[in-house]
């Protein structure tokens, strides 16, 4: 492996900063959803904390510093998730928290926003137009603009979760993880590649969001004009030129998929494993779904990184169908 | 605190014989569910594990020391939980498992006793009725009969979970347990007593399975003759004597809450902290419905002690209803 921004000694650092509420998450053999996938399964469950998504591992380092620095306000731009983990971080350590937000945003993860005691400023574009926003908001307030997988911290914060995997007995065999700007899939994937290399790094994101995909394909960054998918989480369009160089290191593949699998990954999860989650959470069960030949009999471990989602949006997607089996 | 069965000390000692997949579990606050409240709740998570149940903590605990002692088998009776954790720690370590359970239990916890490898008998009655066949089939094997609650193991595994609530910060101020045969509210029970005894320890019934709870009241075993709950779980009729003498000297409460109380908490941790659980582990948050002046502005930690439901029964308890708030 080249070497990406990362550090291992300093991830292991951030773990020293990060409220243990976050840190050893679940991770366990899920069988009835592996005998349903030909392999085995097993989830790495990211939901069961108080911002209900792994991104509090990032912010908690974020927040953990700017409080150290005598900080007493900040600004991102978020889909939903970091905001939320940024308002919690924020609040507990003094820190004001401001958050650019895209109004077509799950209003669920709106409103949590708020609920968390952030400022919350609303766009009327989509995550990109967000970011433009937070950075203006910045500049002109002075503050600190935190902005996810490009800032080191947002990395190192999810490393950590990789940090727990390559801990983990019995070892696996791959990992799948959503790709939407990086910070998950690049944290993660150099831990596994510096301490578990023979593990596959499996990049997955939706199809109708392919620009980080795209751009890990042909090396070099692609633009899209638009996004058309459910997974909210993971919706960009603009990959970050140094998010991409490190995910060049350290992903062994990158795949696409389709908004019907993630359904179906997102309904599995729910019959079979008990789990409500977030389409973007349902990836890695929709990469296994589009090609069952690939992971067959090997040991993968997913991670179900994001459970925040609108109720009636996901009673729609994966509510009770006549027939359906239990 | 009076002298119980349980000790401390060998609670400690049991989890070095528990895998480490079962402890530690997730303990945090549900922020949009303590709004709803009135109340600070956290939840401590028994669902995200192999089992989906607090059951294989103590099976952990009983498998280790058969299997210490050579033994090739046991059976126990279950209402589905615990022959689920019994065939998973007996897998593991080359004892073949026998459950007896009731052939009305939920069909969803009989596959999974099948599926882990046990073999399973049912019976055409009740659990009552399966722990005396139980007994039957350890005394004509000559094998170790497993009795939940009974068994010093059972409850001691139970109490592990203890060990983790009192060991959180910030501390809290009462726990609700959901009360079945009594291993669960024993063992949780004892713990919080020794180490925390400010802590206020409620257990909860469904008043269609009332029999430890009024026992618990009349401080004498107080059998039914049936029982009306969806709260399969914790349907027992005939409590045992020496879990009610533990009992009586671990617990502050015991209330009984209507089964429209628990259908209700189920969506609400559906709805506001996004768990699918089994109506015994919404026992907690339907005491709170029930009782919310009781509760009002304290910090209340309720276990979520089993996510085994059958789907379909599921959705028809909580499934979306127009107009229902996300």
């Amino acid at each position: 492996m080249g070497e990406t921004r990362l550090d291992i000694a300093r991830i292991r650092g951030a773990r020293g900063v990060i409220d243990p509420v976050f840190l050893g998450s679940p991770l366990y053999r899920c069988e009835g959803l592996g005998a349903r996938l030909g392999c085995v399964v097993s989830v790495k469950l990211e939901t069961a904390n108080p911002v209900r998504s792994f991104k509090a591992r990032g912010t908690e380092v974020v927040a953990s510093l700017l409080a150290d620095s005598g900080a007493r306000a900040v600004v991102c731009a978020s889909a939903g998730n970091l905001g939320q983990a940024l308002a919690w971080s924020g609040r507990g350590r003094g820190i004001e928290v401001t958050v650019v937000a895209s109004r077509f945003a799950p209003s669920v993860k709106l409103d949590r926003i708020r609920a968390l005691g952030a400022r919350l400023e609303l766009v009327d574009g989509d995550f990109d137009m967000a970011r433009e926003r937070a950075a203006a908001i910045a500049s002109y307030d002075g503050i600190r603009l935190v902005e996810d997988s490009l800032d080191i911290e947002t990395c190192e914060g999810a490393a950590t979760i990789g940090l727990e995997l390559v801990d983990a007995v019995p070892s696996f065999d791959a990992v799948l993880i959503a790709l939407g700007g990086g910070a998950l899939a690049t944290g993660v994937g150099h831990v596994v590649k510096a301490l578990a290399p023979g593990v596959e790094v499996i990049c997955v994101q939706p199809l109708g969001a392919p620009a980080m995909t795209r751009s890990w394909r042909r090396r070099r960054v692609v633009t899209t004009d638009s996004t058309h998918t459910i997974a909210d989480g993971v919706a960009g369009r603009r990959p970050i030129p140094a998010v991409l160089d490190d995910l060049l290191l350290v992903a062994d593949d990158a795949v696409l998929v389709q908004e019907t699998s993630i359904i179906t990954g997102m309904r599995m999860l729910l019959d079979h494993a008990g789990l409500v989650v977030e389409p973007s959470a349902a990836l890695g069960v929709a990469a296994i779904l589009e090609d069952r030949e690939r992971f067959a009999g090997r040991h993968v471990v997913t991670i179900v990184c994001g459970g925040n989602v609108d109720m009636d949006a996901y009673h729609r997607w994966v509510g009770p169908t006549p027939g359906r089996p239990s």
